[in-house]
């Protein structure tokens, strides 16, 4: 059984919302390729994401990471039944080799952030950060990496009311 | 006049090869819009870049800024004459504001970075490093800056036997 037949109902919404809102998104033909625990999974073709070495375009592998990282945290907030914008603040990223294949970028909660922490900031303040770890994984080990930090802000003003 | 009137053509002719050559540039519809002296400013349409919230998707703006600092690189080392495939290292990207317009990113080489010791590196080793600077301009400011490191490896091994 593919991993995409088991993905979650909210994953494949996301999905959808995705391929629906953000146009580059669609041109990369992104998908969730897995969402479990703390891990989402995305995948682009090789063939949408071509540079002229006909390997991956570095923009593809780093739009890939980020648009993982943030689907990460939206999913969590909605899980949690937050409704909030999701910015990307700022991210570092370092390339290590080419892709020649299907992209596949793994997305996860940097190793030191503290979910609770980020969810009970969120419901105070209205507003919070938190640290996400991508990377993209090949047939080769890792191709390359992107850590991110993500700011949510609530959408309704009644987040607010509980401080 | 419009500043692509007097776009030199050796940018028109590198426009060509990345528009012909890298499958999501021709997907956000990117152009070279100017370039003199260490500057090379690159565009791209609102529309095709747009994100779920009607501004633009912060991995077009990466991919704007990094592809803008390649361009410019690449220039570089053709006006100097030498033939070298040219490779994003890593970079660090700060998003500050969102974007509503159409997209403008300039690059320029980092206040650092020197010229001179990167070619005459290269000329030597067949291999050499060197830093950029880019950013997002709007009508209302910086919305977006990238640092990154590129690497430039001759394709010739002629190079080598200066050494």
């Amino acid at each position: 059984m593919n991993a995409r037949d088991t993905l979650p109902a909210p994953a494949r919404a996301l999905e959808h919302f995705i391929l629906d809102g953000i146009v580059p998104a669609r041109d990369m033909r992104l998908r969730i390729l897995e969402q479990h625990g703390d891990m989402l999974a995305m995948g682009a073709p090789l063939a949408a994401n071509v540079n002229d070495k006909g390997c991956a375009f570095g923009g593809s592998l780093t739009s890939l990471m980020t648009i993982a990282g943030w689907a990460l945290i939206e999913l969590m907030l909605r899980a949690h039944g937050h409704d909030c914008d999701v910015f990307v603040a700022d991210s570092q990223v370092r390339y290590l080799k080419p892709v020649w294949e299907d992209l596949r970028a793994e997305a996860r909660l940097d190793p030191e952030a503290d979910a609770d922490a980020f969810l009970v900031t969120l419901a105070a303040r209205g507003k919070a950060r938190i640290r996400v770890a991508c990377r993209v994984v090949t047939s080769e080990g890792v191709a390359a990496t992107l850590e991110a930090r993500f700011v949510a802000i609530a959408r309704s003003s009644d987040a607010h009311a509980a401080q």
